[in-house]
Formats: C-alpha cells, sequence, structure tokens
C-alpha cells in the first residue's frame, strides 16, 4: 500500500475562491461579507475536481490514499481576523471532508487551522475538534507564522504554542508544519517561504527540549525537510556545541521529513542521511511544481519514481516509507484503515 | 594551489568586542560612544589570534589562501544606525586589511558594508571604494537583509540595490550575499537565519532578470547555497512555470555556490547536481560548526576532505573548484595572484 502524506486540495471548485475573494472584500465593507452557506458546490463538481486531477494521477502512479488538506497557500491566515479565519477555515476543511466522504478509499483529511496573527492558539482548539471528532480527520498543519512571513509568532517551543500540543497529545494527531502564502516582497512563496520555514521550524526544535515536554509530539516536516538533511553536518554538529544529544535522540522520536524533493540527486541524499523510520511518502501532487521534467521525462512530483530508485533503501525501508512509517505517525489513520479493512472481511 | 574564499575573521582580539559593546553602549547615552582610535590592537596580537587559528588550520589542511572578512555575525547591521555602521564597518574592514598585510600569501580582503535598515545602500558605496581601492579587498559582503531577520528591506532585484551592483561592476568584484546575526527570535543565526537567506536570495534572482540589467554580477551564494543544490529539481520547475530559461541560463552565468556543506552526502548532492564551474571551495573555518564530526573524527568544518572524495569529481573539476573558479569569479584576487607570481620571478 502506498500512502502519500502531503495532498492539498490545491484544485477546489473556482465557486471557493470567488468566495474567499468575496470575504476579503468584505474586510474593506463588511456589507459585502458572504454568509458561509452562499458557498454551494456539487458533489459532482467536487467528483469533476478531483477524478480529473489528484485520483487520476493517484491511479496512474499507483498511490492509494492521499492525507488531503486545504490548499497551503489558500489558507493566508494574514488576511483579517479570528473570525475571518475561522469560518474560512471551516468552509475548506469541510470540503476536504466531502472529498474524504465520496472517495473514503483514497482520501482522509487533514485539518488547516483558523490561525490568525497575534491570536492566542486556542481559538483553534474548537475547530481543530471538530475535524477529528466529527469529520475523521487524522492530523493537522501548524502553521508557524500566520503573519506570512513576517514571523511575528514566538518560535514553535514557546509555550504560546502549548495548547495545541496537548491537544494533539489527546488526540493522538501529529502535526505538519506548513506555513502559507508569503505577504513578504523579500520570500516567493514556494520557492523561498516554505523551504525556509521548513528550516526553521526544525531550529527551532533543535535549540529547545520541547520533546520533552511533549514526548509523544509529532511533527511531519514538509518539502524533504527544507536545508536540513542537505545541511545535516551542520546540523549535527550545532547540536553537538550546544551540548544536546545526537539528534537521532533529541529529535528523531518526533520528527519526520516527508519526500516532497523533486529530483533524483535530492531523495538519494535524504534516504541516505535521514534514518527511514523518519521518511513519509509524500508528492504534494498538483502543488508547487506541476511540470514536466525534461530531463526525466516525467512529472517533477512523481516522487514516487525517485523512491523506488533510490540506492540506498532496502525492500523494507521502502515499504517503511511508502506506508509502515505512516501508519505509525498517524494513529488515527491506520486505525481508519484497520477499521475499513475490517468492514472489508466482514 | 587551494582558495578558500569564505573565511571570517572570528578571532578577532576581545578588544574588538569590547569596543563594540562600548559602542552600542553609546546609543542609549552618547557620552559613552567610544572614538575610533581608542581600539588598539598591535600587530603582535593580530598575529597571535590569526597563528594559532585560521593560519594553524590552513597549514594543517594545505588551503593557501583565504579570502577573508569581517566576522558575519558581528556585523549586526540592525544596531544603530548609518553613522555606527560605518564607523563600525571601518574598524573591522581595516583589522583584515591588517592581517593580510602580516600575511600577504595567505589572506586577502573582501568588505564587509556599513549597511542599516532603511538607508540607502549608496552610504556604503565610500567604504566600499576604499577597501578595494585603499585596501586591496576583492570583493564584498552583501546583506539582503540589514534588519536582522526581519526582512524589511526589497529584494535583491529591486533597483533599491542597483547603485551597488553599478559600483561593482566597475570594480570587477563578485559579492557573497551573508546575512548576520538575527534578532527575531523565530531564526537562529547560524541553523536558520544563514540557510534562509540563501535560499531567499537564489530565489529572488530566480524570479527576476537582474543578471539581464547587470550581465557581468556575480553573486556567492555561501553555505552550499542553502537549501537550492538539495532542492534543485524544484527550483528547475518553478522556473519552467515562469517561462524562465533553464537556469544554466538564467543564473549560472552569474550565480556561485561555496562548499560550506559539513557533511559528505551533502557535498556529494552539490558536486553532482551544479557544474563544477559554479562552484567555490570554502569551509568558513572556525565558524558556525567548529567541533570534531565523530562519525569521522574530522572536524566538520574541514571541507577539503569532502571534496578530494567526492565520487562525481574529475582531477580537472576539483582543480576548477580549488582555485581556477576563484580566480575567474573574483578578478582582483586573480590579479594579486598573478603580480605576487611575477614578483617572485624578478
Amino acid at each position: 500500500m502506498i500512502i502519500d502524506i502531503h495532498g492539498h486540495y490545491t484544485t477546489a471548485p473556482r465557486a471557493l475562491e470567488a468566495w474567499r475573494n468575496q470575504q476579503v472584500a468584505g474586510l474593506a465593507d463588511a456589507a459585502l461579507t458572504p454568509s458561509p452557506d452562499a458557498l454551494k458546490i456539487s458533489d459532482e463538481e467536487l467528483r469533476e475536481s478531483i477524478e480529473a486531477n489528484q485520483l487520476a494521477k493517484m491511479r496512474e502512479r499507483g498511490i492509494d490514499l492521499t492525507v488531503f488538506s486545504p490548499r497551503a497557500s489558500f489558507m493566508a491566515h494574514h488576511i483579517g481576523n479570528v473570525e475571518t479565519s475561522v469560518t474560512w477555515a471551516r468552509l475548506c476543511n469541510d470540503l476536504c471532508a466531502r472529498v474524504a466522504g465520496l472517495y473514503p478509499d483514497n482520501f482522509i483529511g487533514a485539518a488547516m487551522l483558523p490561525q490568525s496573527p497575534g491570536a492566542d492558539p486556542r481559538t483553534c482548539l474548537p475547530e481543530l475538534d471538530r475535524c477529528v471528532n466529527e469529520l475523521g480527520f487524522v492530523a493537522l498543519n501548524l502553521n508557524p507564522d500566520p503573519s506570512g512571513g513576517h514571523w511575528t509568532s514566538p518560535p514553535l517551543s514557546d509555550r504560546h504554542w502549548y495548547p495545541i500540543y496537548e491537544r494533539m497529545a489527546e488526540l493522538d494527531i501529529p502535526a505538519m508544519i506548513h506555513v502559507s502564502t508569503s505577504c513578504n516582497a523579500c520570500f516567493h512563496t514556494t520557492g523561498a517561504h516554505y523551504l525556509n520555514a521548513d528550516t526553521t521550524a526544525f531550529m527551532q526544535c533543535l535549540t529547545s527540549d520541547l520533546f520533552k515536554d511533549f514526548p509523544t509530539l509529532r511533527f511531519v516536516i514538509p518539502h524533504g525537510g527544507g536545508a536540513v538533511p542537505y545541511h545535516w553536518g551542520r546540523f549535527r554538529g550545532l547540536a553537538q556545541e550546544m551540548k544536546k544529544p545526537l539528534l537521532e535522540e533529541h529529535l528523531l522520536e518526533n520528527i519526520f521529513f516527508d519526500t516532497c524533493v523533486y529530483h533524483q540527486p535530492g531523495i538519494d541524499l535524504l534516504t541516505k542521511v535521514i534514518p527511514a523510520k523518519n521518511v513519509l511518502f509524500a508528492s504534494e501532487m498538483i502543488g508547487a511544481v506541476r511540470g514536466i521534467d525534461p530531463q526525466t521525462g516525467h512529472a517533477y512530483d512523481d516522487t514516487r519514481r525517485f523512491i523506488e530508485a533510490a540506492p540506498t533503501l532496502s525492500d523494507t525501508e521502502r515499504r517503511q516509507i511508502f506506508e509502515l512509517n505512516a501508519r505509525r505517525v498517524y494513529p488515527r489513520l491506520a486505525a481508519a484503515l484497520d477499521a475499513r479493512q475490517q468492514g472489508a472481511a466482514r
């Protein structure tokens, strides 16, 4: 079985974007604010948006199941205030839940949170609870920089974030650390801000003792961990100078990297440097990089090929990366799969 | 010959730091501001600080010459105003010039600029001219974020920076793009801010047509290019979607990566993915990562070993990386070496 733990609903029907534009217009003129009910998307439209896109590619590439969350760049937590984000997150999560309901064998939800710059993360808990307890979601995306490239929130190791971590422990779900659109002209969203956030989050964990306070906390750092595996020696050396334990001990019980690295040498490095138990298969397909690589003739985001070809991996390790690690890091995903299997066996 | 293009004076006598602390105290109480003349460091003290440190390691590792600039984290352009930085940069550059004067075969200067948040980069030109024309420096360090982690300056592709580039063209010198200390709690200086800045700068170049305006402009992106080579497929794909030329054509006449990557797999990836003509030997020794790697028994920053062992490099390519590229990218360095050779032959 192949589980892709990093998929976003990047192909949602245009009505969603139109609704959001209207919501943004409402920030300047409250009379324009749309009601959540004004968003009308039929199951037929959802099916069209998925079958020709994510599902078609999953079938083509042999991917069975995708952990599916709202479009990362559309979260745009910097827009408006908590209420703006609460309404927007709810709509976006609902659409992912409907997709998972239409294709229960192929998609399972991960929650976008209604974060907002300066807001207490506790304001996110009701939506997180709703997503997990009512919609059956198995993870969340946590944005370490709701300001969108101005980095005005405290580091992830700060107590500011602890209410989220406490709820994660209760619910037994992991968080993917994923920023959204950059509204800082210095940072290109997918070419700089995303990768920088990955590196930044890792280093925030390295310099802290966060995982002593939360031994079961699990962070998935996407995009192959940003710059981290490429500079693994640097990070090992920095930890050593800070008298931290070896990274394996200090961080690798709690931090996992996905495989959204879009060329063979990058995946070869990732799988050579990072223990297989810490690598989770992902492609973020129909995401940041949608073209065909002229050097290979295949899609940049067809990362399964790279894992298959990675020279240092054993078949056992490939199975960990494709399936077993996801079951371990996302226990609610494992439980859902087991329940289905039992249902099918009955 | 082996040229290390990335060395900072991290071991300057303590009197320098004491002077700086006094200068910072003077920002709160002008009466405390020290005179530049108050900094007294003898040649003997400079020799001690260099011979037991950089020079000892260069001899041990067989490195002939280091391009030597003031300590990057001490630039701290976010402190004070333009005048603060003008005085501070001058003192720091003078020390590097004195080291180069004491050890002309082993060190050659690169300039720190007196940048300041919000200041017109033109204010840096007198110090840059002085360093190149009077002190014999062959390059400069350009800080794309003088705010120290708040990223309040325009991207490097903005006309804001053009006066620097015009002067670089006139002087025929390259710039290393190097930030300084982060005063944003989100970013660890050497573990996040440096690497993020490298990735950010590369992407600012990718999305722009800066090198059409300045065809001879040369940027050295340190720390192995941040996350860039590891994500080379991502960057190729992003450029493709933006209808930019192939990266080789679009950027690799103007952008170079150093080899400050502190483990073998990282250097193997760098030298596999990036053409040898774009890779410059560097170690940033006695810098961010000073320990011994228990996995190898050698210093993390002893990068020469990694280049020697990189499996895809030919001897010709190694010679490019160790020497020939530096001569090409830093023509004033080449001219200085040629002049010395002619002097020796006479």
